[in-house]
């Protein structure tokens, strides 16, 4: 047999930190020939460089296109798809992978689930079928369903999958594999110091990692995003109410980021504690690290479902985004609103860690899923299973 | 209360013929104010001016955008929904309408979910949850999991998209607006003399319509379309075979849609027999008229498994196309292969007209379609029901 | 007569501002039935809203389109060039103009001038045959080979276009419609008290309009952009050696404008001297004011070209931007260093205000503008004359 | 010195054609490392295959990108424009070459130079400074502003390329490598039997290459392409009242090339004098020592002015195609008009063979070329010199 030629589709920083240990792992596996696209805000500095991130890694780009408009709002978002979609398109053509591998449900997912679509090459979908209740899940569901290959995270999120019709026998569920980053980082928890002050450019007071703290990390909901600015806000001041020190990151650029960066920027300037450190972006293993030494943390990112309740840390989840999302019972639900999320943040710092759970895998997940894609077959055709 | 600003986008000249009943039900309903936009193939001559259709309904054109890509492969396809995505964003972006209306399953509806979805405009989704077996069926799924509104031809489609986590209530049993067109020519089905000789552009024999005659309608199959010209002359063999006259349709442009002209180019210049007309396009009455005096009709549109089953007209329905479709007893499937075909033929041919059925409606779609469109509550933020 | 149909397309709010006299003459025009459409940076808020200021003017805005990707470096200004000219095509397809303008050099100009060339619509160019030594002068005479009608601001402007080949009937020479703001301002050029730190969110220093200050804009050089950054830190640390106030505006958004604001922002947080002000943009007339109040401008705008040679005000012209292009006695030229930009200051404060020259023009562009759109002949075809 | 990356990008089969010696000359110059770009209608079979081409001449595709659109008319030229744009910065990103070349004065010349000036890659022209009065001739000179080296094809376009404000340096005479292919076909003229009627799937009649025929190659005019179809007929009309056999070659793909097919089509319907054979696409040099051997060329195409004058071969150029383009004594200019048409014909007959004629070069077109690629300084900036 000769190697498979798998692309994957990285659109996003984060999105290549969950997928890491499985990119590490294709490049390892003797079938694979793997070849790493990069687009939309992967290639974005503000967001991170995830080709310096690469590069420390020992993996290649096979090819790139700036994709991301200007003005993050919902227009953008669209025309932004579209641009990723055309580029796609041309990449796809000169790369002629066997399968192409798209991650969870930025909108860049949808430009890569048609470009191979209608290119006739076979689909494989990484974190599919979870429910969270934005735009996120519409486009993660329509992704499904133009998918051939579905490897998902908890099983059920492979039985929502196959519920909407797909064929049970295209469903593996692998774990997610940010779980296996944590497995390292749970054996080897230790924060090097200055980390988040010196090596990470962060601004704002100097933090003791030692020391009790915070994180935050909020996005813009994309069907809220007028309200990004108050949302944020209503968090710092919850934290804030705490009296903890914290370190508050960077959101991701969906609709409403400026709105979230400028009610960060607002809160920074009228506050005057010096207990709020303020990051860019943290390397995905430093990141972890720091969330493991944290007493909680407050905001609306995945991580807190998916990492976190395997870390057992404690996380106040604010507002919609993650709404129905499966969790464990380190996550305590809060309103958009500084009084409900002061409430359930003083709840956790009472509570304090929680066990650890397995319930997005235990940590195989980069092997499980460069198996299935060196082995599994491959089909474009396919029909609602009744 | 204010009219609704619904907005139709219309990418075909099938869809045209086959929504028109509910597009000239909203523009007569006083709570709608309606915008019909053209795109992709809707604004190519070759496949019949939908302008000049929509000016004999009294139609106007809000808006239009050329979206197709020459040299139809899986590459153009992918390209052409990018670039149909573009456009659609500004011209949704300067009309700013309360709900958008997609139909069917072609390419380009998956262009006008996402940018209404991104857009945070309502999208209504007609004739979803359909099975068909091909490209076309990822693609009206993936439309069904971006829509807040689905307006469907049968119950079982309605079924289908509930199992897929729709809420049901926004799935609407409307029967099918094509049926409503199939009623009328039904209540007067006399074919014009020299409707289809003359008005019409065909070259070829000259056909009489009192005379027995079979109709050919073979669009290629977008995931086998190396095949599309052998698959057409399979079918126009078993034809000739048959011994009577037929009118042979052009295809659609889907990727392979040359490989079927060409196919068809090649029969006639071999052909002596005198028998085939050859027509570009035909009025969606004229159509159904003629239809309805056929003895059968071969191919696989699926106007042989909608109107045909409501006319009772026999149908060979040739390969994989229309695969799963819901159909009634009027349809013999047959593989893309000359014998197949000419013994499902005979069948027919011996069997004679089928009994009216109404498994797609009854003929009032159109109506409760914009009345539909007119009162359901339109909501942007949606959840997988479990 | 009927109205000619004339469509401007403004990309920026530089250009904005520069041809607002002319939109406003085009408004009141009899025979014109002037449509703004507004794309690129002119639809971003932090490059200060264009809609805002055409709301105060009374002007409408008739389709807007998204075009400016993220990340300014060379392979987005490309980019976001193609997605302009997509998506003017679909926005000059529907409005049916029967002659489009377009402004100046920004890479928007090509998308206006290729979308109207090709689609059969006469283009009239402002600001053409001038000469500055970048990206922006081959932009701004390819559109001159592309254009059909040039309304330009000074006769040796005039002469090297028909140099060039061009008809010298379809060359006018206007003057630059932002000299008739000028006039209004030397006609009441007193700055409302606080109109900097209050009304234009400024940060920073509070500035004494009454008092010396020097003005700083200093756009990123896009051959350069690499070099922007440190581009900007060597002006503004020759100003801070002059000792007085100043006022620093805001740059463009071409490739290198993130190293212009990181520059800005690393002199800003180094400095102590409470003597800068930060404004992300102020409306024309404000600026036109606050510019004739200054001692002297220091930077790379084409303001200090035109309009202050008109004012009378004193210009330190750092870099390669303006390279070649036509200057009163008011501007000195320097090199990107501090030394040099310090020795010109110095000149210039000892020099004080120059004497009103009227090389760009005398104050009646905007009219001169609107007639000739309303009655030159509007033609397509065009040869080079020998 | 390392080897110079040089991308040339190759948009139709005619462009392909008309460099082929240049391209053979840089693949086996030891300086130069070659990557052809294929865009745009150089991969629609139907204008004949470049890809086959290519692989003939032992020359491999470094990238590719379907880029036209269907329907050609002037909305589709500016949006494939834009598209080709979209798509050749992503390849440009990819490849990174040192230099880029562009032919000629198709639409796609503009994106290739757009996305070449905006991304700082030098940019080489060939075929610049020649007039011929349509948006081809705007395209071309617009292209010159872009472009930083010149290479073209007569002294007469040196100047004008030089008196447009180019730097006399950056200026080469090389010929027109599309002569060098003449040279090769002047030595060996022998035109292979039935090489028309088998070879390249002509249909119509057979013709005898030993006897006396007219070639008709006329293309669209695209200012003018709602005559296209009446254009064609008129040419045809005179050609058959000349009694003589014809080969009538496939027009390109410009706007109006529906109107074009269709006049052909419509003539060869009402033509029974069997004297008239209908081609796709001849291979380059097929096409040459099939038009060495022809009595006269009818039509419009550049090949007309080129080759034929150094070939020596009689040309009625109708229309305004070629309206002002430099000519050798060989050219009969005529109406679109057939009395016009007929009457230039008939002196053409009447005239015979003219003189060999060098005024688009010798013959070491492709070596020259290559040579000045491999060793010119490439430089981006510019400026216009007075």
């Amino acid at each position: 047999m000769t190697s498979r030629r798998v692309c994957v589709v990285v659109s996003s920083r984060a999105s290549y930190s969950r997928v890491r240990t499985a990119l590490l792992a294709m490049q390892a596996h003797p079938d694979i020939d793997l070849h790493v696209v990069l687009i939309a805000s992967a290639l974005l500095d503000r967001y991170g460089s995830v080709l310096r991130l690469m590069k420390a890694d020992g993996l290649e780009v096979a090819a790139r296109a700036v994709t991301v408009l200007e003005g993050h709002d919902p227009t953008t978002m669209a025309t932004s798809t579209g641009l990723a979609l055309l580029k796609l398109v041309t990449i796809l053509e000169n790369l002629q992978p066997d399968v192409v591998v798209t991650i969870a449900d930025r909108y860049e997912t949808l430009a890569t689930a048609i470009a191979s679509g209608y290119m006739n090459i076979p689909l494989a979908h990484l974190q599919g079928g979870e429910v969270t209740g934005s735009i996120d899940e519409k486009v993660r569901h329509a992704v499904t369903k133009l998918a051939n290959l579905h490897l998902v995270s908890t099983p059920r999120a492979a039985l929502r999958i196959e519920r909407m019709g797909e064929d049970p026998d295209t469903v593996f569920v692998t774990g997610c594999p940010s779980i296996d980053l944590a497995v390292e980082v749970l054996n080897s928890p230790e924060v090097e110091i200055d980390v988040v002050g010196e090596r990470n450019g962060g601004t704002g007071c100097r933090l003791d990692v030692s020391s009790d703290y915070i994180v935050v990390l909020q996005h813009p909901v994309t069907t809220e995003f007028a309200d990004a600015r108050s949302q944020v806000l209503e968090s710092l001041h919850a934290v804030r109410q705490s009296g903890l020190n914290a370190v508050v990151c960077r959101a991701n650029e969906d609709a409403g980021s400026q709105g979230t960066a400028d009610g960060i920027r607002a809160f920074r300037t009228d506050d005057d504690t010096d207990r709020f450190l303020y990051v860019d972006s943290l390397g995905p293993t430093d990141f972890l690290r720091f969330l493991h030494g944290a007493r909680c943390l407050v905001g609306n990112s995945s991580v807190g479902i998916r990492e976190c309740s395997f870390l057992g840390v404690p996380v106040v989840n604010v507002g919609s985004r993650q709404t129905n999302r499966e969790r464990a019972a380190n996550v305590i639900d809060a309103a958009a609103d500084r009084a409900a999320v002061y409430e359930a943040l003083s709840r956790q710092l009472a509570n304090g860690r929680y066990a650890h759970d397995e319930l997005y895998g235990s940590g195989q997940a980069g092997e499980k899923i460069a198996a299935i894609l060196a082995e599994a077959p491959l089909r474009i055709e396919k029909h609602y299973v009744e």
